[in-house]
């Protein structure tokens, strides 16, 4: 294939007639709608030049560990390197430490070309941000003023340290230990699942790690968090004595290869320098902080990994002749076959919907510091941006690799790879049923229905500006959508059992409403009408399967507390 | 884990009392009822103990290619010579050759256990079983008599060789040529994606390959089939002269790693000797034959590891430890968590569905020369038991890895083979969309809708059958079938992009057909009557989705041939 495209028309119309970023100029002084061209046409040939080609490295050619010390992909540091260089590491930071105070959409745009050309690669970026976000918010003025500009700039990476082997979903059963010493603490512990916990692209890597103080209460309110450095600072505030936290074993992954996943090991000898950021036993709201930002990227991953595995899909299509036209006696490529050509406007259009959702999430989530509004518009499209796109992802892999018939089980032809890269996506930063249960339990029920309510009424009041052909196919699946928010807020469906079919109810609505938002612009990209049509006519009837779905999961009658129970299963 | 468990109930349920075995008895004198304990039971006892710890040794070791001459994964050479010891290759071949002449019905109950076991494996006996097929059907007696016992015995396996670079779904494109020399032919050209092409299990292999003769009329009306043994025989009928066929490449695969895929070349020295099967230039009739009952094998593969991938994630739902449930303390099981106990339920219900339409398929196929109206049913059904079914094995495996979290991404865990082996069964044998248009073009609409109709006036006759409340979540959606066969009969819709979603409206609507049929047995197995009220309510649904979305493909408007056009898209 001849590489990866970044679809900088799309991303344009999807941020501009889309998502209106033009609401959010008032609020960042240093943007201006000028900037939007050059920043999409850089990173349009920062991704598809620099990046795009480096993705099959990290497939065949996986990071190693010795000595304590893993070595990333050959090739990468470079390539991080010019990321850096490029500046695309501060976009969105604060201008305090060296940012460009941008808005986050922004950022968001340029990610999407970053991930789909390297997945794996812009997840050491990607939780570098979340480092970023976690510090600024929580840490005191000190440990910003220390770490902040470096990690900006690019010239250190952080990390996310969570998990343990008994602590995934439940971080209340953390184990790690962090005791007082002086000015800082000593951390002791294992971590497991850490990404890009160890590699030699920069001389620091700065740790953030969830661990409980000697006197912690239990559970999940006396979790701390502590900003651990690969190598503690000497008074200069240069990288000096090697500090007591090591890769210890890498995992040997499905996908996502080029990225390193550290088992990491705090504290063997004479234990891991740390130091608190935020209060103590206040650790998880600032991992929440790292997580809101990391799970909206992760929908992002969603949709940069389907449209990569997509384009490729096309390509081949176009490219590979087999069989005749009905009436023809020439070989036609596949693409005229009418079963390839149905995947591939199924597909299509439906990354249509994913990043008209995406951007108008991202933007949404620039305004969050605006009024509550806006910040509980976000909390509640978080999980779904999350949980809807990255399942939409293995569907959109899955195709694409069908598309290729026999070719696409050969390694050698890459769509394999994406298929694999696109597996972590449902699990990783909060499975999708953690999303579904955030969506359903926090952000509807908790909320009283509120953020969704006022959702549903905006789409609703939106119909009156669609044509009637496209209301009569859009309008009940909005009904499902307000049905089900009743039924669920009137506990008559057993939340965390219809949570799941609530989130992709949820999506799929969001993303009809939104493709028909953009069906009203005369700015809108060739062929975004007919995907439109495609969507309504042919996606969306998932809405009401999902919708239907839920009604097996009734509350107060014997079904659920008999019928479903998962003894009767073993 | 713990390890596969052949799910014999289930298995002995569905063949005794959903397709009702019983029915071929007065058609195979050597089948007794009391056959099927022991069968099964054995059946059991091979697939568990002997042939499952194999699976993962094939996926990490995968075959070499050395010196033209592949070496299996080591240890499947004595697995294979135990699967021949102890009869099954044998179970429904012909007593002419050897065989023991039981109903097929059993051996695809046999199969599902080898398959569950080790599906690399299992192509190996697969693919040998499709050639005695075409050879029995086709060839003359005296190639019957000299190679159809020993492949029977399983001493030599056998192999399809179809495809070529440029020929897949469309074999009117092969180059592959055979020129007569006295009594045999020689063979010439490349073939590729040879299932188990080349082993050193058993002194001899018999390849079947289409070729063209110099002669032969252009398209699919000049194939003609031939008999290529890679070492030709003696006067006495032993293996001898190495022939001129040899493996030249392996590739690299995403998933059946222990499955050795060639390249394989004929002729480029002497030119490989070949025997003609059947007639000249009527090979495409003799390979369908291997291809039919080869679909219907693929689509047991798709219950098969659906079946594995869904025991490994019920062992671990019900062993990691993760959280608490609603109103307690202590660490719950994850499978208590309302979100993991959906996916348990669905996966199980859909698994049920997809054994019990299984079973009565391949009693079905049993009957199929007892009157036209069983090999009508059987051809209806190969396609959407082919293609629904492994499409469905996508969902289950991906949702075995979903329930791992974290440990489902990581290769040693297990699950993650399972997805990817999975990931070839909507491909080969015909992908999915040529089963589709199959089912649509020969069977429905090139068979006037007789067979299709029949099946729905007998579904529609056993709603009498059962309860109201069953009645009114059911038959809505073989409404939906019923109007969709008329929508194609009538040719309202573009069937060949419509024919996608007709299949899998079609296995939809007979999974709950037969789900229902078994709910009415006293016989059934625990919680089969919970499972089938999962399957109406949260399943079933999909009908409706998929009866929807074949509105989007409507004749005669200009949607169809302006608005989905893939030029569009390019």
């Amino acid at each position: 294939m001849s590489g990866y495209r970044y679809p900088v028309d799309d991303v344009r119309f999807c941020l501009e007639h889309i998502a209106n970023i033009e609401r959010i100029a008032a609020h960042f002084p240093n943007y201006s709608y000028d900037f939007l061209d050059p920043i999409l046409s850089e990173a349009a040939k920062f991704s598809e030049q620099r990046l795009a080609p480096t993705n099959r490295d990290g497939d065949k050619n996986w990071p190693t560990l010795s000595n304590l010390s893993v070595q990333e992909t050959i090739g990468f540091k470079e390539a991080y390197q010019d990321l850096c260089e490029a500046g695309w590491t501060t976009l969105s930071a604060s201008e305090e430490y060296g940012g460009q105070g941008l808005p986050r959409a922004l950022e968001v745009a340029v990610n999407e070309g970053v991930q789909s050309a390297n997945l794996a690669f812009s997840l050491c970026p990607l939780l570098t941000q979340g480092a970023i976000d976690a510090i600024e918010t929580h840490a005191n003025d000190a440990l910003k003023q220390t770490y902040l500009p470096k990690m900006i700039s690019g010239e250190w990476t952080g990390t996310m340290n969570l998990t343990e082997p008994s602590a995934g979903s439940d971080l209340s059963a953390i184990k790690t230990k962090a005791v007082k010493e002086e000015d800082h603490y000593r951390v002791f512990g294992q971590k497991i699942f850490i990404t890009w916990g160890d590699h030699q692209m920069t001389d620091n890597i700065i740790h953030l790690v969830l661990a409980r103080l000697p006197d912690a209460p239990e559970g999940v309110k006396g979790i701390s968090l502590f900003l651990v450095p690969k190598f503690v600072l000497d008074s200069d505030g240069n990288p000096d004595q090697r500090n007591d936290v090591f890769p210890i074993s890498l995992e040997h992954k499905l996908g996502i290869h080029g990225s390193p996943t550290c088992v990491m090991q705090f504290g063997d000898n004479e234990g891991a320098v740390g130091y608190l950021v935020g209060e103590e036993n206040k650790g998880l709201a600032a991992m929440f902080t790292m997580m809101n930002n990391a799970r909206q990227s992760v929908g992002l991953q969603g949709l940069a990994i389907a449209e990569r595995a997509y384009q490729m899909a096309l390509e081949y299509a176009f490219e590979r002749k087999q069989g005749s036209r009905r009436g023809s006696k020439d070989k036609t490529a596949i693409a005229y076959h009418g079963d390839v050509g149905r995947m591939l406007w199924q597909m299509s259009s439906i990354l249509s919907a994913m990043r008209a959702f995406m951007y108008t999430a991202s933007v949404e989530s620039d305004l969050k510091q605006v009024d509550k509004t806006h910040q509980q518009r976000t909390d509640l499209y978080t999980p779904i941006v999350k949980g809807w796109m990255t399942e939409l992802a293995q569907e959109i892999t899955s195709l694409s690799v069908q598309v290729h018939g026999g070719m696409g089980f050969i390694e050698e032809t890459g769509i394999a790879q994406m298929l694999r890269d696109a597996r972590i996506l449902p699990i990783y930063e909060g499975t999708n049923g953690i999303q579904a249960l955030d969506l359903v339990g926090r952000k509807l029920v908790g909320d009283n229905g509120v953020a969704m309510i006022a959702l549903l009424k905006e789409i609703r009041s939106d119909l009156s500006n669609i044509s009637s052909q496209e209301a009569a196919l859009f309008a009940p699946h909005l009904e499902h959508l307000e049905n089900a928010t009743n039924l669920l807020l009137q506990q008559h469906l057993v939340p965390e059992k219809a949570a799941y079919d609530y989130l992709m109810l949820s999506g799929y609505v969001i993303g009809g409403w939104l493709m028909l938002r953009g069906n009203q612009s005369d700015k809108k990209p060739q062929s975004w009408g007919n995907k439109t049509s495609f969507y309504l006519a042919n996606i969306l009837p998932r809405a009401a399967m999902h919708y239907a779905a839920m009604h097996s999961f009734k509350t107060k009658s014997d079904t659920d507390t008999e019928t479903y129970n998962v003894d009767l299963l073993k």
